[in-house]
């Protein structure tokens, strides 16, 4: 235990109990503190002896963790903790706000600068591991196009969006990629493909009991931006069918990268990384556990500032040695 | 010009002309000489200005090059060039004979570090490329299985294999991946897999006329290690067949990691890159020319002696700023 990684967790939604469980198969780090903004006392967390703290106390106790791994949302939460806890201690998050990402960078890197810490930003799987694959894509194909396709997954601002609208008791939306695009990326054909040609929508909508599902169908479907531009299909179930079918948090996607090579551009290629996840908070969890362990080992190395997936040797995610990895895994 | 990398080519087959092609596409280098065991004149390239030098020139013109990618062949020439070559300059090679990477890594990070210089071994796609998706696979989901499937593509030692066979003129084999294996694994079904339950091997044979077709089936078929443990097919075609179809160098193949997560592992993951690849030397020397701008940017921070794939941070492959990488890839 004492030489174990000492990991502290901020916020324990979906993505903290996720971090939770991937220490736990994680042989060289600890879980030594949950931090949150609820009353302590209400947060049950899974592991014994493993304390709840108030987030109020994360400046004075920060001194006692190796590193934290903020599991708070983009949108409101990791604006302010991200820079604030950076300060601190060395941290990693999944903030994936594509647009904010360099005001973000820049705000996290001077507060870990000054404190001589490491923070690893929009770690996970995108941004994260799909981001990777572009980079590896972009740098070894330059003549060539990248797409990405997401789902299936349910997504969280389109389910929300449903359930603004009158009427609606539940609802959740599956992000679906369409196979025959895939296939057309796969073929080497670089079609131009929107978000919308390359994706459909799937609604599965509780209503109110005598609701008017028709109306209900058609705001949806003409909603703008999240759903006018797409092929959207609604379903209409029970509350019943709706908590059996549809609590799961499965998601996944393929990143791809088509490239040229050649005198004159005459052979093709295709690089793809697809994933197929069970759930995606405990998938994004083991990613940011993984990349806890890689913040300790820069920050050990006397490293300080923001850091993304993109300066990460991959080496530094594993527990294993350079030696046993160069046996192993090569 | 002047400020670009300075790049040598040893060696200049299928690999190094691939090396030249792919220079051609990086911005940020430039191709200065290519160095030959053969008679210099008669080593044609495409390249305007650059010249061909004998490779025991090599000590004396090194000092002129800022990297040098080595284009021999694992099985003789990398063994005796990569420690050699690595105590002159800065180098990128795909020493492939996984059995060996070890004693190789340990001579020629001796070399690199005596002259100060960075040697970046076994670069490529396997190793390489599919090495980097079960480092991260195993970090990320230490509960899990590796699976990795080659081919559409040449085999050159099972080819090699064939021709020693009296009667053969020329030959061919294709190593081909089991679609059903491989949907097992996707599936999350864990199988047992030999080598031989994961790939089939499809040959085609131009015969001597006269040669008795039955006796050289047979004897591939019942080769024991290269064929006897397979699903083999034997097709035996016209020499002119065998130009107008086989000529190519087209492989690919697939790196899967299968995991668990989940308080009793009922979670699963798969993990999958996926490449497929018009021509195998000129996609291997496309990974080697950006792992070669690595290798100088890896030297200029003061570093020495041998890496491989898995210390490399992404972001040095890359010619573009870290902040543009942030910005258009993360």
């Amino acid at each position: 235990m004492e030489n174990k990684i000492k990991v502290g967790v901020v916020g324990y939604g979906n993505l903290g109990r996720g971090v939770e469980l991937a220490l736990n198969a994680a042989p060289d780090m600890a879980l030594c503190g949950v931090f949150t903004r609820r009353a302590p006392e209400k947060v049950r967390i899974q592991s014994k002896n493993v304390k709840v703290y108030p987030v109020d106390e994360l400046p004075a106790r920060a001194p006692d963790f190796d590193v934290l791994i903020l599991c708070g949302g983009s949108a409101t939460d990791l604006p302010v903790q991200g820079p604030a806890f950076a300060a601190l201690c060395s941290t990693v998050d999944s903030f994936d706000t594509h647009a904010r990402i360099p005001e973000y960078f820049s705000n996290v890197d001077a507060a870990a600068k000054s404190a001589g810490k490491v923070s690893l930003i929009s770690i996970g799987w995108d941004p994260g591991l799909f981001s990777i694959l572009r980079l590896y894509g972009n740098a070894i194909l330059p003549d060539g196009a990248d797409y990405t396709f997401w789902g299936k997954g349910v997504s969280q601002g389109h389910s929300d969006a449903i359930r603004r609208i009158e009427g609606v008791r539940n609802a959740k939306q599956y992000t679906v990629p369409v196979k025959e695009a895939i296939d057309r990326v796969r073929a080497g054909e670089y079609p131009a493909l929107s978000t919308a040609d390359k994706h459909t929508r799937v609604c599965y909508v509780v209503a109110e009991e005598g609701a008017d599902q028709k109306r209900i169908e058609h705001e949806i479907v003409t909603m703008p931006n999240y759903f006018a531009d797409y092929h959207t299909t609604v379903h209409f179930i029970s509350e019943e069918e709706f908590a059996r079918d549809h609590a799961g948090m499965a998601h996944g996607g393929h990143a791809i990268r088509c490239g040229k090579t050649g005198k004159n551009g005459e052979t093709e290629h295709v690089m793809e990384l697809s994933l197929s996840l069970g759930s995606n908070p405990e998938f994004t969890a083991s990613v940011l556990v993984a990349y806890a362990r890689a913040a300790v080992r820069l920050s050990r190395e006397g490293k300080s500032g923001a850091f993304t997936a993109f300066d990460v040797p991959p080496a530094y995610l594993s527990p294993k040695s350079a030696e046993e990895l160069r046996k192993t895994l090569l």
